[in-house]
């Protein structure tokens, strides 16, 4: 019997101003994103991924202690605690990455995995932090991720996740294929200019190297007053050939689904034996230099 | 001053018959790359990467002892000896893909690579060998190679080799990035079907994560009586953003060059601080498992 999974995204904008206090700015969005969900059960989506750092601003656009009050404790903080009630009223897993607390004033940039019966599964904390222009200073805000690149054994199959410039290290992306991930989602915040062209071609080739399914979400909009620029949406599903299974558009508030027969990835990896032809005795200059 | 190097790849048909003697194909293909190679020097190549086996069929398509004759020693061989004496005359690094024999019935796929002196600079050894459908039947053939990703410091600048099925290896890519690799070869033999989709996906997007130029080379047309597929061309180059430079034709016998500017590499690196930002420390499992 094939391994049909619905597969949602949820890529959503922040109408909320920055100036707001961070108890509104959360209200806002969770209340937006509540909506969705329930949206996205109503058309059967078995698993669904929000955005990175759903519930605010993509605040690392400027450098403020201010933002340091959006984290909350994981499993223990409202919104994991929401997220949980949602994933057990729908019988859904759900995503919901946000900042977490992990001690007084330690902070990261994670995603809970919760199981379609509530069950909180673990969390994934984003190991590569970026730094740059234009906007995306996250190394004032977060410490680089040690919790291992995980797979969660899900009612609906082995998921991966793996956070927004984490898509440039090919290196977790494969480690998570080695653990046996189906699906990786990876959440992200990204704008218009040199990283758009990259959108198509960075996970796609992983999920061909890896011979998994992904999941690629990204913000829409602008965000004031930072303007870092367009948050280009396009949410995605790819599959294991790198094929395109769905894009969200550029700019609305949106669920991209698509179903995904995971049966396929033993198809694809009974054409391409890439696991039994690896190397890993010649790969130590990967963790030596 | 801007770092310009002009670059060459040779796509070719073998025309002469399969049941022909292993020395007759040799003759023949090895007359079609010297006039190829004159004219790709005429052109102003400085750089220039045959394909995989340049000089005879893509064999593997069958399992028989008869193809082991095609091996050569490296750098005592006939054609290492030649292609030396072509690098010397055209002042142009040549990289001629052979079979290797390194001791009495042991053989590797091999890449020499010569300076534009003449200088024999070392050699790469394939380290991914395929054995699959519907006619790539390399482990009947080569030991995996066991040269380690080497960069070499040619008078144009560090040029890496990968050798065509290595390709859907992220590994051995990055290791040549972190190696110091300016411009990867990939001298390829690859048909149409499942892998003509990938031929744009998984190379350019290596270039981007390691942030160097990449000379990917196809051979062309169709090889009896295999027939195991139409070998599509399309050698091609691509710049460290992961644009195409350069596309050869599907079918027909080629010198397709690029000038490529080095100082991109600077140029990228210094939006993208993808090298910094690794976490070598976190890899294991790619080692490991």
């Amino acid at each position: 019997m094939a391994r049909i999974v619905k597969g949602g995204l949820i890529q959503a904008s922040c109408p909320e101003p920055s100036s707001s206090s961070v108890e509104k700015i959360k209200k806002v969005m969770i209340d937006k994103h509540v909506a969705l969900i329930a949206q996205a059960a109503s058309e059967g989506v078995e698993v669904l991924c929000l955005q990175e750092i759903f519930y605010g601003h993509y605040f690392p656009a400027e450098q403020e202690t201010k933002w340091y009050e959006m984290a909350e404790r994981i499993p223990d903080g409202p919104t994991t605690i929401l997220m949980r009630e949602l994933a057990k009223k729908y019988k859904m897993v759900i995503i919901p990455p946000i900042c977490e607390e992990d001690m007084t004033g330690v902070y990261y940039n994670t995603a809970p995995v919760i199981d379609a019966d509530g069950e909180f599964l673990g969390i994934y904390r984003k190991h590569h932090i970026p730094h740059c222009k234009p906007g995306f200073w996250e190394k004032f805000y977060f410490r680089p991720g040690n919790t291992g690149y995980r797979v969660f054994d899900t009612k609906v199959g082995k998921i991966g996740v793996y956070l927004c410039y984490d898509r440039h290290f090919p290196e977790g992306a494969r480690i998570l294929g080695l653990c046996g991930a189906e699906i990786v989602f990876n959440p992200s915040a990204t704008v218009a200019g040199l990283s758009e062209y990259l959108w198509r071609l960075e996970q796609p080739a992983q999920a061909v190297a890896n011979q998994y399914f992904v999941g690629a979400i990204n913000r829409v909009g602008w965000e004031e007053p930072w303007r870092i620029g367009e948050f280009y949406g396009q949410s995605y599903f790819c599959d294991p050939r790198g094929q395109m299974l769905t894009v969200g558009s550029r700019d609305k508030d949106e669920i991209v689904t698509a179903e995904m027969d995971l049966d396929m990835i033993r198809e694809v990896r009974q054409v391409w034996q890439f696991f039994r032809d690896r190397r890993p005795e010649t790969y130590d200059p990967i963790i030596d230099l």
